[in-house]
C-alpha cells in the first residue's frame, strides 16, 4: 500500500521521507515552472532532474533525459526519486523511476490539485507515444505521497476547478453525504487550509477502488465516470485549435453520463441539475459545441482505449451517487438525446 | 505464476494457449534469424514484428519499433504477444509488451539454449541504454513459456555450449545429484530429446528461486553465481575486440566463484576440478587473459551493477553444491589468487 501524508509542511514530510528510505542517491525530477514556481521554495538540497512543462513534452525524448540523468547522477538499484510537479512530472516520472534498473523507489509531491486528486495517486505511470495519451506506461504505484494544499497557493483558478472536478466525481462515487459536502465548499474562492481535509477524503476514495482492483479489471473502472464523454469534448476542443483543461472536460462528461444515467438506470434528475448548478456558478463555462459536432464527439467515444470491442461505446453510470454502475453501453441515439439536454442545461 | 509448457509440439502448444488467452489480436515478436530459420516452420498465422537481431539492437529504436508496430496492427489492452527467439527478443518484446497500454499479456518462446534457461523464465524484461546492459527494464513475467529443445537443431554448438552453463549454475544451485547428472551429459553431441527433462529440471531450479523472491531483494541473487567475474570476463573480451558467448563467460565465472568459494567457505576442491574437466572436455575453451588483465578484470566487477556500494565487490558463493551463500564479497588479493588458479587450471 502507498504511504500518503497529508500535511502542509512538505519539506519536512519529504526530508523525513528520505531520511526513512536510505537511499544511495536522491534525484527530484520536475518540470522548469515548478522549478521556478514551487521548488525554489521548498530548500530541498538534492540533485534535480528538469524537463520542460506540458503534456506535449511527455514524450520519449524527456524519459530519456530522465533516464540519462539519473546515470549521470550516479543512481543505483537503492536510489531514490522525488517528482514534484503535476500530472505530466509525476507520470513521465514515475514511469521513468519504475524502469530505471528495472525500478527505483519514488515518492510524488504534486503541484496541482489535479495531479493531487488523480495523478499522484493509483500508480498509473506513462508517457505519450505518437500522439496518443498515456500509450505506454506501466502500473508502478509511487512508494509514498505528499498531499500539500498549500502548494497549490500560485495556481491560476481554472486549474483548482480542473482538479476539483476530479474531487466531485470521487464524491458521486462515494455517497450522498460526501458528494453534499463538496457542493457546499466553494472552489472558486478556495480557503486552502479548508480545503485539504476535503482533499484527504477524496483521494481515500480512490486508495479504496484502487486498492479493490489495482490492474482495472473490473471496479477500478468506475473511476472513468465523466471520462468517455469527457475526453470526447478534451479531444474536440484540441481539434477545434481551443484546448480546454481536462478537469473542465471531465466536469462536462460527469453530466452528459448523469443524463444518459437518467434515462437507462433511473439516476434522479434533482441531482443532476444540483450538480450542473454548481458548475454554472463556479465558472466552468460551457463546452463550445453544436448539434454538427455529435458526428465527432461520438467517433472519439468510439475510438476511446476504455472500449474492449470497437463495436460498443462503454461507460461508467451511475444509479445514484455512491452506486457506480461499470462497462454499461449506450446507442448513438441515446447518446445524442443526452447531448441535447446537456446544452439545454449549460447553456 | 508463470505457466510452463516442455513440448516438442511447438505450434501446437502456441496455438493451444493463443485460443485459451482469447486475444483482440494475436503479434509474434521475433528477429530476422529466427524469422528465416524457425518461424517459416512453425506455420503460425499470426501478425508478425520483425526487429534486428544481436544484442546492439536491443535498443530504444527497436523498442519503438515494436510499440509503433502494436499500433499500428490494431493491438488493445486485450492482445497478446508473442516472442519468438534469443534472449534479445524475450527481453527486449517482454518489456514492450509489459508497458504497451500500461501492460499487455505476452507469451515467450525461447529458440536458444540460453534463453529457454535463462532469459525467458523469471520476469526480468528490458532493453540496454547508453551502452549500458539492461539499464532500462521492468519486471514482468510472460503469462506462459513454451520450451522446447526441438527449436535449438539449427544451432551451433557454442549456442548449446553457452546455453548449458546456465544449466550447470542452476545444478551447483541445487544439489549435488542434479549437478552429477548435468556433468554426465555430453552437450557438445547433444541429444535433443534427451535435452527436454534436464532441462526442465533445470528451469524448475529457477522458478523456485524467483518465486521465493521475485524482486531480487535477497535470495534470487543466487542466480548470480558466476556473473561478477563472468560479466569481467566478457567485457574485456568485448574491449579486447574478440566477444565470446555469454554462457561461456559465466561458465568461466563459475570456475572462479568456485575457486573463491574454496579459499573463503571451504567449498571442496574436488568439485571445482570436476568442473573444471567438464569445461576442458567439452570444447569451452580457456578466456585469453594474462597476469595483466587483473586490474581491468577487478574494474569491471568493481562497475557491476550488482554492487549496492561502490567500495566492495559482491559475489554469489557456494559452500558446497546446493548450498549458495549471497552478498559476499571478496578482497582484490583473494580475487587475484583465484585468478592465477584458474588460468593454471585451464590453460
Amino acid at each position: 500500500m502507498q504511504k500518503i501524508l497529508y500535511t502542509n509542511c512538505v519539506s519536512d514530510a519529504v526530508r523525513q521521507l528520505v531520511s526513512e528510505s536510505k537511499p544511495a542517491s536522491t534525484h527530484i525530477i520536475t518540470d522548469s515552472n515548478v522549478g521556478r514556481d514551487v521548488l525554489s521554495r521548498l530548500g530541498l538540497d538534492y540533485d534535480v532532474i528538469m524537463v520542460e512543462p506540458g503534456d506535449g513534452n511527455k514524450n520519449i525524448q524527456s524519459l530519456s533525459h530522465i533516464w540519462d540523468s539519473l546515470i549521470n547522477g550516479g543512481a543505483t538499484r537503492k536510489s531514490l526519486a522525488i517528482n514534484i510537479g503535476g500530472g505530466v512530472v509525476t507520470d513521465m516520472g514515475g514511469f521513468a523511476a519504475a524502469t530505471f534498473k528495472r525500478g527505483i523507489r519514488f515518492i510524488n509531491v504534486p503541484t496541482t490539485l489535479l495531479a493531487a486528486v488523480d495523478a499522484a495517486v493509483g500508480g498509473k505511470t506513462g508517457i505519450n507515444f505518437e500522439g496518443l495519451k498515456n500509450e505506454i506506461g506501466a502500473f508502478a504505484p509511487a512508494d509514498a505521497v505528499v498531499i500539500s494544499t498549500a502548494l497549490f497557493s500560485t495556481l491560476p483558478s481554472a486549474e483548482l476547478l480542473s482538479g476539483y472536478a476530479e474531487m466531485l466525481k470521487h464524491g458521486f462515487l462515494s455517497s450522498e453525504e460526501a458528494y453534499n459536502e463538496l457542493l457546499g465548499f466553494d472552489i472558486l474562492h478556495a480557503d486552502l487550509e479548508g480545503l485539504l481535509p476535503l482533499l484527504e477524503k477524496s483521494v481515500k476514495v480512490k486508495e479504496r477502488i484502487v486498492g479493490e482492483d489495482p490492474f482495472e479489471k473490473g471496479i477500478r473502472r468506475a473511476l472513468n465516470l465523466g471520462h468517455t464523454a469527457g475526453h470526447a469534448f478534451e479531444s474536440l476542443a484540441i481539434h477545434k485549435g481551443s484546448p480546454i483543461p481536462h478537469g473542465f472536460a471531465v466536469a462536462y462528461g460527469i453530466l452528459v453520463e448523469m443524463i444518459i444515467s437518467h434515462s437507462l438506470e433511473a439516476f434522479p434528475s434533482a441531482e443532476l441539475y444540483r450538480y450542473a448548478s454548481y458548475l454554472k456558478e463556479h465558472g466552468y463555462g460551457c463546452p463550445d459545441i453544436s448539434c454538427e459536432d455529435y458526428p465527432a464527439l461520438i467517433a472519439y467515444m468510439r475510438h476511446d482505449k476504455k472500449n474492449d470491442t470497437p463495436s460498443a461505446i462503454n461507460f461508467t453510470l451511475l444509479s445514484k451517487p455512491g452506486v457506480p454502475l461499470i462497462d454499461r453501453t449506450a446507442s448513438e441515439a441515446e447518446i445524442e438525446a443526452a447531448l441535447d439536454i446537456f446544452r439545454d442545461i449549460m447553456e
